[in-house]
């Protein structure tokens, strides 16, 4: 069989999960890669010997390659999918998918006309509870989803900063944007992306002159950074959504902030609630009734990679032609 | 010295609370008692030992009395405070203080007006951790608090089902204006009753058909109820106030549910948080900094009657003619 | 309405359960009690106010009563049992139903015979886990109930040492008949009533030498006993069970031995399991599986008097002719 | 010194730890491997730098060889065993010995004729926790030993689904002969290998229809395996011995079942008892009593590999000509 | 039988403790109590229906009285003592024993000299704990004793703050003469009441300023004190004691520091250790080994009221003309 | 820049550890290490590359070296601490500084006199806890501090039995000056250095006979030893410590000894203490006290190797010519 060829752009701390996780599957040869950071480029390229090696992506996407990884900072995700999607490339590309909304409907649409396939690496929905829960609601296990929580709070956990991470212009917020996406992603694929009618929310940024680096990507990733010292972005942010289907979302995501460290999502339907929370043993509680008594079920999971199953779960839409449930939304999940 | 004498309108759950506390106190004496249901009144009168009773509210108000307590059905606190006030009486009102703003106005207004005492009564305020946390914030030992979470949920805690607490045109509302307004109330107070500028709220209800009594107040105080049966309130209710002084609050009570039942009120400040949750041990942790090392500080307290500190300092208001801080909003604290 | 006239036999430990029991129910007077210790007699008959007393038990059966309590030991209970419902009272007797099979039938047939009532005090099968398991498996949660153990073992928990709890002539055998017997109607109540096939067993006494005496039934209620010292019964039985329908039992029952004190039920069915140990905590899981992933279930149960249930129960089969599932085979269960 | 030759047959998941235990020790070199699946046998030899590989196991035993380990399907263990004893060798064989009682007694004539050593791998033995239970035992600590449990159950744990592990023909039988065996020999090892007097048993196969692979032996040592895909053995079996010394024994195993997991040895005796349970932490308990107070007393051991121990066992026993203590009735520890 | 007669001097909290002990035993009679506190004298003499209350201790020994029960304050319990011993009194008297060792050795001499009986109420001598420890060291199951720590710390705990247990002069001493004597006591107890060689000693008082009373004796005990606000005694206290058979006993002692509290006595023996920690559960934990294997051992005790069984154990003294071992030391054990 | 030339006396195990930390810091070469074993020294030697290589430790000395770490058996400590400073080297040497006072006060002086950095080896300082604990009592958070306590206890754990650790005229003596004295040292730097007055102490040498090797130092890292068996040092040490400042220390250190394993320090100031257990979770506690309630705080550090940060430490010195703070007590440090 032939090989299927994978471009990587962006050679940041992400890149190493996409490579490692492309790298376990058969029929796969992962043959280029581009970062403007000379230093970081090699460290990538030598340590998992990838041959082609560019400063500037636009070079990548003229080789003969047949998937682009997308692990560049935010505010080149839209630019470099359409390009790529319009040069005849499938596209898997970083959270979050872009800058603003009409970014993100510049590259669905460009998705749509060209047929290539692009999807954005929400690798939290491939997590064995995600899909647990998942089947849960879609199995009418719990009835319906009205009223939802989902929080993603650290305590001093600001990435990079005074990198990319924390620049505005470049990142296009703070952990709204970076982490609280994939809490918010996650919520509204269990809720069964219902459409939004009313948004109210808050941001604030009261670490600004006591903030400290959270050690997130890994240090020994940064490889060739020359850090800014910007940090203008928000450090806590928290909204209130109200769906079209009357249901109810409450989200709330910080990087520093004092209160405990966790990420935890509350789903309560009519017949069972479910709530996941890193901070609890295990992690997921499913609130229920059994013959008139009250029920807490708990299931644990053997451990799974979500980046492999991500990059699995891409590939085989490549291969098969075959569309990720949900995907318009869910590209469409922002901030 | 003169005794001074108390008289009580209402005679259900609460009532048995009220009464318990005042004759903790020296110098108290509780002369009447009223109310409709003859049953109940002969019940609480006995138990107690109060000689006047009557069935008509206004009754009371005929009496040499210092002190109302009025532990009647939401519907009526508005006009039974205003009368007693009028009629040179100090009220203590059990919560919500009324069934819409208007009547809180009047009543504040009549209050001012009069000169005589008017209180609500939020026991939780008595609490030693609500003190303790209080006198943080005062202290500024948490700096700035920006952030505010406050949630009272029940599994299956429905309280009097089919009685005047589910019936909307007696009780005014929910889980909301039932148990909400305990830790509306407390946040408030602890934030330093900053004024709402943006409010969103949502209310469900999703257990009518299912609804359970959740076994408070106490079956053996409800003598000689006849339940209706009606349930035309809320469940569940969430809301998020943006304040004028920029800060936030996250808000939602329910009675039933599939989530776990606590009661939880975190505060995030720029240099100190507190979570207090009932299902935490021990339930008041303080998330702070010392030294450039995070630090989890938790403080044990004696267990105190909340009602006994709450009516003692109202006894003592009256005695010494000093008033509660913050207290014209707290009256106002509302739904 | 008339009064419903109960007369008790035996004044030991366990009839303090039955009379208390009794006298939460509207309706019901308690006439008369006997007894040939006259000591303990008094003591139980002025405790309770019970006006008539006898020290034969036959006298008692001469009085206008309508339901008569047997708590005498084990020996006595056929033969009264039967004298009992011969003269037309209905018959609630202690565990176990008497000393062998011949009697346990004798017992039946005349029950059958006279039309009166008969049911024997199992008590753990009123208590709520026991009514929300034999729920899951009369609704099919459980699927087939193919293998079950059941276990009641005490480190050191003799009762009554040296009485007639330890005499095998008055009490017919030690704890598979005293405590096993519980546990073995349990099991196969849950298990629907299945007919014995095979059965094993084993008894030991190793601990005659160093018996010590656990404290049960309560000292305080043993007035005027003057134990003989005997004990020449098992300290320790076992068996296994094949039944008709192709599964199987394993029952162990101690009141003394090297092991943990606890009381243990598992039944494993093709759908789910259920185990209710009393040394976990909650006592009650439920192993079962959803959607693929297998899933551990507890449900916690507010607490109830067991032999308030079970006295009631009878009580209210009395009054509105009614019989109790499967009782045919409860009366036969025996070591 | 003249090394010591080892020759293995099989190439399976439990090669792997007996050619790393020979490894451990000095004067040990493992000349030659077979095993009839080509690619098997090649992954083996090459990981561990075996020389010689053949298809056939009777090629093996053509070479200068000093023991020979055991490590195929059960089906081969006897013929295989008296083969090499007859050729001179010694011989270390995985359990269960053999797949019946005469082929088993034929072993022991065998090796008990050529005066070869042949030993079981029961690796269990080997434990820390279970040679300090047999010191117990031996030392008159746990006094006369009359009661014993043991159990090994797994909720979804069917080894090899498909391959020799669930074909009757090929292994005997499932858990109870796979898993089981390896308890029962403990059991009657700390008992004191008493003789038999009476056994019954029962076997299930529930799970047939809905069985899943258990992930044992691991995935990564099935190269070149082509399962059939037949499941044939029973997935429970549960047994309940009487010995002549007039202890017991109850014996349990399943490969699946809604239970919980775990490998737990009662034993009671009449001045101690101990419990060696795999879910319990620590996992072995000691009842006894000191001074007429009960006591619980637990020892915690230090990590080791037991293959490491009994292939050093074995190895010293050909060195030294010694026996391993209570080996006849070892090699007959059968189902 | 004749009732043996008690008076009681001092009627504060610890009275209470006595009183109820002794009637608890049959063919006891409590018939004086003295307290020149009327208050406090009427409260006790009211609540246990005692007949004469004489406000001067000489007028009760005038009395017919054959047990004179000391609970005054230290200050008065030699002269108390050896008044009623030489009045033909047998005492059991409160610990300390007296003010100094001056005193101490008076009240053995007269002791002695009279033949009555004379015991220091050291309560937790017998404890279940204490009893099995014992044991454990008289059985030589400890092997030789040869390095104790005996440590009551309180964090905040000052006993009747500003009442005659803070004052010198009526006192004696603060934390080391009231609670460290009971864990001295017991060391001594245990370790065969060695002699001292050298003993090296410090005192602090750190929290003068911000003492505060830590609710013991009992508040309700406290009837008609009149505190004069005093705290002229040690807040901690610890030592280190040389023996002269070469084993060593560190000890301290504290009503107030920035510690833990608790109560704990380790003692390192050749065969075995044992540590008693009311912080730990269960609190008594045996260090030992068997076979080789280092092992934990607890051991769980019904409780039991110290005072009931210490009063028993002197009555019974009394009552068989016995003494109890080791006293002679015992009433000399002094800080 | 120009690389700062090390030189290691010693190749036991602690080598390993000071050698990994040398590695880690740019601007190092370690060129030289000696050893009197052969085969110790070129196992060192071998595994990091460690080009010259000398039997004597004299040889060391006169090559072109910056930094001498000396890690040899205590004896040999002031003869080459004083030599290699004398020689012009900058020394860090592991603990005990030295065998007796006359030998750390000759080091001192020779230290001064050279102007060459001396440094014990003292690595339990640079843990982040001791780090923040020191910063605490810097900053008056603690008041003043008058008690300590610090403990090391080892149930079976003595180094090197029979080697160079248990043999007196080599180590200088047992748990004391081998890990007591990381304690003391741990101690005083926190209280700040005061001056003893008042030292009284004990030692016990039980286990003599029943002794098992510890496992410490590492058994790989002892190629080449040759036991001689010899234990004539003490096991368990005790001492009591008056400071001229009013403190107290007490402080005891074993190797074996029928109690718990742990490393403990308290301290307790005028405003807070602390407790560092390493067998607690999380090990430091911090007792205080926050608008008069009593408080406990708990702050968790990231893991850092503490030979680096000392080794690090050191350098920085040298390099900065800067010193360590107390150093002069430091060094003065002894049993």
């Amino acid at each position: 069989m032939k090989k299927i060829k994978v471009g990587v752009i962006g050679a940041g701390g992400i890149s190493h999960s996409h490579i490692e996780a492309f790298r376990q599957l058969p029929d796969i040869e992962i043959v280029a890669i581009s970062d403007p950071n000379e230093a970081k480029l090699a460290f990538v390229a030598e340590k998992f010997g990838i041959l082609k090696r560019f400063s500037n992506w636009e070079d990548i996407l003229k080789e003969q390659i047949d998937i682009i990884s997308i692990c560049s900072p935010n505010v080149f995700h839209a630019q470099q999918a359409m390009v790529a999607l319009n040069s005849g490339k499938h596209v898997i590309c970083e959270k979050p998918v872009a800058m603003n909304v009409e970014e993100a409907e510049a590259i669905l649409e460009t998705a749509k006309r060209t047929g290539n396939k692009f999807m954005v690496a929400f690798c939290h929905r491939f997590a064995p509870h995600s899909q647990f829960i998942k089947k849960m609601v879609d199995n009418g296990q719990m009835g319906e989803i009205y009223y939802a929580k989902a929080s993603c709070l650290r305590r001093r956990g600001i990435p990079g900063l005074g990198t990319w991470f924390t620049t505005k212009k470049l990142a296009g917020g703070g952990p709204l944007i970076d982490i609280g996406v994939h809490i918010l992603d996650l919520a509204i694929y269990f809720m069964g992306c219902p459409e939004p009618e009313l948004i109210i929310g808050v941001t604030y940024n009261k670490f600004k002159n006591q903030a400290v680096d959270g050690g997130w990507p890994p240090i020994w990733s940064r490889v060739g950074d020359k850090p800014t010292g910007t940090f203008d972005v928000e450090d806590l942010s928290a909204g209130f959504i109200k769906f079209k289907d009357n249901s109810t979302l409450f989200l709330e995501a910080s990087w520093a902030g004092n209160s405990e460290t966790g990420l935890k999502i509350a789903l309560m339907g009519t017949k069972a609630g479910v709530q996941y929370s890193t901070s609890s043993h295990p992690p997921l509680k499913i609130y229920g009734e059994l013959n008139g008594v009250v029920t807490d079920t708990v299931a644990e999971f053997t451990s799974k990679n979500v980046y492999h199953a991500e990059i699995e779960h891409f590939v085989n839409c490549v291969k098969n032609n075959t569309s990720w449930s949900c995907s318009n939304n869910l590209a469409m999940a922002k901030p």
